[in-house]
């Protein structure tokens, strides 16, 4: 008994593939698709299809960009010397929404998981290297994530760089602003109390 | 400063337009897009592209389908005089997967919602009457969600119903299966006492 019609099947399908979709939210996505106007699934397909054919990958930094430096890496008032080591492109834009940051990124494309099979060669670390060795470079800002594989990779790169004339720096963890110290969880407020900052009194 | 590539901004800002999806997701889900191949990406557009045309509604009970009738209006085993009212699609799919239902549906594409304009002419409730006045109905089992907006719905159906030789009935409200008494919210449990069952003893 064929309850959901082939066309729709096939989009639930395809949604379902997506990360954190499941076949609840395909459903349901996929049916307010089809009540809006057609044009707008239109417009949706049009902007899918074309996607990797507008988009490449910047070949400094690995950001994904229609320009090739891309427009971080082309643009003279940010400081090249100072280059901040993320994981995902995801992470670039984080940084960038804060505004504070004035220099330069690395995408890694990844982290270390070795129960996947993805060791060094599997990240953009090389690249980071021949980066370090071919242009003047400061400071190695590491803006992985605080989770296991994240600080893996931390540790990693962190001992890797020692052989390189650079300043090497990492993101501060600690209690997140605005949040109630009671509901902190341990690691994090143990972070933030072996982290602990002097205070000048004047 | 562009940070996010126009063609993956524009791919954005479409998801973003879906329901319970918001730029964090959109975001996620357009740079997992980006990472995956690019067929994936153009089948996803191509089934984008061809839902609306390949979908139409069955002009008796209104569910989406790629025939009319419906498969299931046209389905010769199940029973047309039991008539199961929903409010969208997807509550249909519910029902079907169920598997106990053998009846058919009237799908009313939407709940009764004065303040948003929303009367009995938004939705297929003259379709409803038209279609108890022409073919043979035995019965009406309201099957609309138990929300406010779905309540009122159902009070207005049961309401007007009373002018026709069908029988009425509504899906029961109560303690969902598996779950703890004690976590079920003050209103469940209510209605499951008013609702309380008798059990024959033998």
């Amino acid at each position: 008994m064929q309850i959901v019609p082939p066309a729709l099947e096939r989009l639930v399908a395809d949604l379902t593939r997506l990360p954190g979709i499941g076949r609840k939210t395909a459903t349901r996505l996929a049916l307010y698709i089809l009540r809006r106007p057609a044009a707008e699934a239109l417009g949706l397909a049009e902007d899918l299809a074309t996607l990797h054919a507008s988009i490449r990958m910047c070949g400094r930094c690995f950001a994904f960009s229609e320009t090739d430096p891309c427009s971080i890496c082309s643009d003279a008032r940010r400081d090249d010397r100072l280059v901040c080591v993320v994981e995902e492109p995801g992470d670039l834009m984080a940084i960038e929404k804060t505004g504070v940051f004035r220099g330069v990124y690395h995408i890694l494309h990844g982290v270390l998981s070795p129960m996947d099979g993805i060791g060094p060669e599997e990240l953009k670390i090389k690249e980071l290297y021949d980066r370090i060795k071919e242009q003047e470079t400061a400071e190695i800002l590491i803006a992985t994530s605080s989770t296991v594989p994240g600080e893996a990779t931390a540790s990693f790169l962190m001992d890797q760089l020692r052989r390189f004339p650079v300043r090497v720096s990492r993101l501060a963890c600690g209690i997140p602003m605005g949040m109630d110290i009671k509901y902190a969880d341990e690691h994090t407020l143990a972070r933030a109390i072996e982290s602990r900052q002097n205070i000048d009194h004047i």
